[in-house]
């Protein structure tokens, strides 16, 4: 269980902590303020330039679709969390290497399971970063943490396919290179409970789809991207669009939920990296009753415990991701469910303390921490509740012990 | 020690909690979407005609200026914490009794120290409803935990005081109806630590005066109230504008801290009861796994929990106001800084749990939760950070066993 | 809702608590080293000097029966609630002023539900510190958590019961002055679920009884007290023992336990200010790497949190009393439940806390800290498990939103 | 960075994991009843024949000395750690396999810094299991969480050296087997403050030598081994005692700690993977409410948090092993510190929720885990306090970002 960064691996995440800190996070600051220049949910010249300056060199650097088994370095997914930890400490990074959610998690999911004209329509252009795309699969009339109660209807008409209904919470549906969205759907009433739901492919702009509204994140609506409620009237889409076929929905989403969370919680592991370094900083740096705030009250506690959270959080990433690497998704499905719960949780606990380190700036635009905590807080609920994966560990468990349905 | 709701309290403790659920609440959602019509900085027509509609609707029922122990009811300490409990539930409920920070604070500082000329300017005016003001501590370049260190220099010349330096986080100075500063600066880097500061009162529309931008809390700028971020270039004014005399800073800030602490923490606790009410009926009404989630994993114990930190923080606030009102500022700081802690504490816990409970919708727009939520986390920093509250609790515990400074 | 120190109370609390402090804490370490003296399971000649002349000294000031609503000063619960938490502070203090569980609560069942017989029997040698009881419940075979499952049989056979089964943790039944049970027993195995079982009154020397074992609570056996594990084999009682009727049991039980529940939680937060006033002494008298240990590391914070907590789980219990005072006994239910898992909590956590300020001696024998922790951990078991109290108060919030069983 | 299970480790494994439950567990409950038969302080021909035997079977099987470096497997720090994590689920078994505490620390200092006379005299009957051993480290009047406070004196005079002073917690030393102790004592008291202290050895028949009394965790004295407080008066030594020089006091026992702290946190890994098992069948075999404890309330949440806990606790102490197999003792001494925080405190969690399970079942002779828990507080202050080890983790943090001293 080698649970290091491999030979190979190593000049890579060199290269790749190089540029998120010496290129990509000094840039983060004013691309978000080039949000309020010009129309917030199109990128401006400025913004684009920022953002394709950095893929073009990237791509240069041949650090493109790191996250990919089967183009570029095919790194496993133990290596590739390694890296996946970097781009946490950097807003732009994940599309800086096109690496970003929700797309990695759909080009896998074209990549496995797509016909040969998804594959030229959507695949390509995403590989080469000249489309975005989304995941919609969170609804808001039902408890999405039961997803078995995804509702959205999707009916066969001849050669067609029409949907109606509401989507929200589709991450990167506001930006307008955003061209095609994967789609939960349900497609039987009837039948066993896992067999009721398809994925669609549905290009973004099909007549009936009707952007809403952006659903704001502690008030922030993340534009240009943001997270859009969605409602389909009607939306028709050949036959040809359905992913492997009617009922197989959830068969889709467990192979395309696994990696996506790894890199989710080592991105949050970065995180709370970046929060105990600016809290360090600051305990040094900033000086009350006359004595550096370090050796003040808790504070050598406060960062030992951060440095320990951090440790063992990552350990359990890695573990899960090596799981992952054995090739048996059942068996690694727990420990997806473990860092799921505390990878977040951990990084949510280490950035809050780093706000309060910082005092009022903690909380404000000029420390990077308030973002990251609201985009963490986020974590606790997207792909499933704390509960839920707490509630999966624990009958894992209790199999053990015995054959009864727990 | 009556803790209880007494029978002067109690009708109006009543019509202030109808007040508050059937005619403040309903409006607080419109208010904040009136924000981003128009200029943001600035009360629109419709703005102004919900909140001076309100205003009107209190003082006609003589809920008016509440807090004051001079005018109206003269409420003690802990009537009027009952009533700051349900003004916490609404976002508009504060300023439609004329209760809301810092204003309250500032008119007992006018009350108490002012001299006639700033009774006329500003507490008559404030009285009644018809400006606003703002109280300036905190800078940017110190550890305003140690107050201590406040900066903002303060040179007599001639007539005059003359100031220069910036200050941050002045609460409700961007509101254009904002008139008056109360700011504490320093007068001398000699002598006795705690008598180096003075307080003294500027109008906004100051020449030299210039707000540099408006401080972020997780993203918002809580236009148009604000905190602003200021900075003094040679501001001028005449020397009866310093309130009680130079080096008198501390002694008025001691009496100005321990009512408005006890008010911000009672409203934490209605955030707290709010939060746990939605929580309630979200869990009741929600279903997942064929279940209300009220009857799914740890749920009881989070309800139970949090009916029980509720309880608890609530009768050490009326405990906190009881000892205020026995009239012995010294005695009860350390009760002041115990619920200074403890309140935000519970109600931030609180409300992230019932975010947690309403899924994705409860750090939306969809909620009062998330803005609810971001207000709490600054009671942590402001008047002075946990840690600090902490050390004065230790302190005054240890002093029961030695004569030694600890 | 006074929660204060009444004028009546305050003399007598002054002399409880000198007297603890000063008489009885002080012989506490003696008794239990003549434990180990002769019979384990007899009080010695040492042990009844002690303990008797105790007794004489608070009889004689009369401090006795000070729970009794009858008897002597007829304190209310609030009242009352003072004088138990100053009786946590010393081992042998419950008993000095014949105040000590599970007399108390069995006393006021004679007292309510007693016949005249009972009375002279039993309640008039137990009211005058002359014969010790027990109160059997909890039964090794069946979760106690839910007292419906109680099964030790008890069958009418002409004028007499006959009982057969188990029962443990009774606790006191290993002390020889120990006379008389009140047992809980099942009566029926049909009909409404809480009319199946009742409570009869047994004389310890009826035939049949057999003391298994004593329980040991962390390796402690409790001696000469104990918590007895007993069977009963054809023990035969008279009719007349049965108490208030067949199928009465748990309507005596709710009566019985509330009382008896704020006097523990009270004598907790007793042994919470012990606690911190240890960990306070130490904190100021031992020093490491050249200063006093208060003054290193989180320890401001230790000693501050516990501050607040003991504050807030005294008010809490305090609130609790005066529910219980006010007479309606189902209201009162959800507040005994919220201070059944609060005051053992933050009395568990404390006394950790100080173990730990204490090094190595904290968890010896040197301190009544480790003692003083085994005590409450048995009160997060003990009159049911923390679970189902706080699904108690949940449940009882949540019916403010519904009409249906939750 | 393999932390994995190696192809040599498997079957060495298993075979201590069968031999630990199969027989070594069983005759747990056994040996400590035999414990009350005949002097406690002394093993009984049945305690001898139990030990004994195990002892046989062990060795016969190889499976003796399996913690040295130099004799037997060879096993690294990992893989060592894995087989310590079983030894921790029995208590009988870390004596069995010649593998416990503080024999193997000891037998190391002897292997590296011992006189030849030394190995002969002591360290081969060590390794052979015939004698036992006791290191005197912590002092009763002195904070041993700074270590450079320790103060037994150790006088040359002639050609000895001449002791006097008192240890306590001595753990092992009230066996009548411990032949031998290794002792901190303080040769000088000026000079570098890490230079001051020397390691001797001195026999435990040694005139001048007279114990006290046994230390009691949580009332325990823990016969027959024990914590003793000894007493050393001109305890006499020849100069040949010393090891390897006066004032090297610390080098050694730096050197001696680091393996010793991952074998006592492994075994509380065991511990806790234990009383999960224990916490998880219970959890299906009780019912209340007409359901499996498993499924009420918080229960899922219990076990999942304690599955997440061990795996990141154990990962954490597997990692911190590697560092130690690295060779840079110093570059391994924040894991160290890491670990002896975090394992003991997580096991604490695990049983205390383990014993809640079980009701008050769970607190009494008839489970292990009182036992265990005990045991495991004794972790949180041994070999320092987490205080202490936090706080070296906090510097080594900070040391990252100034050349100054924190």
């Amino acid at each position: 269980m080698d649970l290091g960064i491999s030979a190979r691996l190593a000049p890579v995440l060199r290269e790749v902590a190089d540029m998120v800190s010496n290129e990509i996070a000094p840039l983060d600051a004013e691309y978000f303020a080039q949000v309020e220049v010009g129309d917030r949910w199109t990128h401006n010249a400025r913004q684009l330039e920022i953002i394709e300056g950095l893929k073009s060199k990237a791509k240069d650097a041949g650090l493109w679709n790191l996250w990919s088994p089967v183009t570029g370095h095919a790194f496993s997914t133990v290596e590739y969390a390694y890296l996946a930890e970097e781009m946490g400490k950097a807003h732009l990074a994940p599309e800086t290497f096109n690496c970003n959610a929700p797309d990695t998690g759909n080009m896998e999911v074209f990549e496995k399971y797509g016909s040969d004209d998804m594959k030229s329509r959507w695949l390509e252009p995403l590989l080469a970063g000249e489309i975005r795309s989304a995941y919609l699969m969170t609804e808001p009339d039902v408890a999405s943490s039961d997803a078995t109660n995804i509702a959205l209807s999707c009916v066969r008409d001849g050669d067609d396919y029409v949907l109606n209904g509401e989507k929200w919470w589709a991450t990167g549906a506001g930006d307008p290179r955003c061209a095609v969205y994967i789609v939960m759907v349900r497609t039987a009433t009837e039948g066993p409970r896992h067999q009721q739901h398809s994925m669609i492919v549905v290009p973004s702009d099909t007549p009936g789809i009707e952007k809403l509204r952006a659903m704001q994140v502690f008030g922030d609506d993340e534009a240009p991207h943001g997270h859009m409620h969605i409602r389909f009237t009607d939306v028709r889409v050949p036959a040809s669009a359905m992913l492997l076929g009617e009922g197989r929905g959830f068969e889709i989403a467990q192979g395309r939920l696994g990696p996506g969370r790894i890199h989710h919680c080592m991105r949050a592991i970065g995180m709370a990296e970046k929060a105990l370094a600016l809290m360090s900083r600051r305990a040094l740096a900033r000086e009350a009753f006359g004595k550096p705030l370090a050796q003040l009250g808790g504070n050598f506690d406060y960062i030992a415990n951060a440095r320990m959270q951090i440790e063992q959080a990552r350990l359990l990433c890695l573990k899960a991701a090596w799981m992952m690497d054995q090739g048996d998704a059942r068996a690694a499905a727990p420990w997806i469910s473990q860092i799921k719960v505390e990878a977040p949780r951990i990084a949510l606990e280490i950035t809050d303390q780093a706000m309060q380190m910082h005092g009022a700036a903690g909380i404000s635009q000029d420390t990077p921490l308030a973002r990251q905590w609201a985009h963490l807080r986020t974590l606790r609920l997207a792909d499933g509740p704390d509960a839920v994966h707490r509630r999966q560990v624990a009958r894992a468990e209790l199999k053990k012990y015995t054959q009864e349905k727990i």
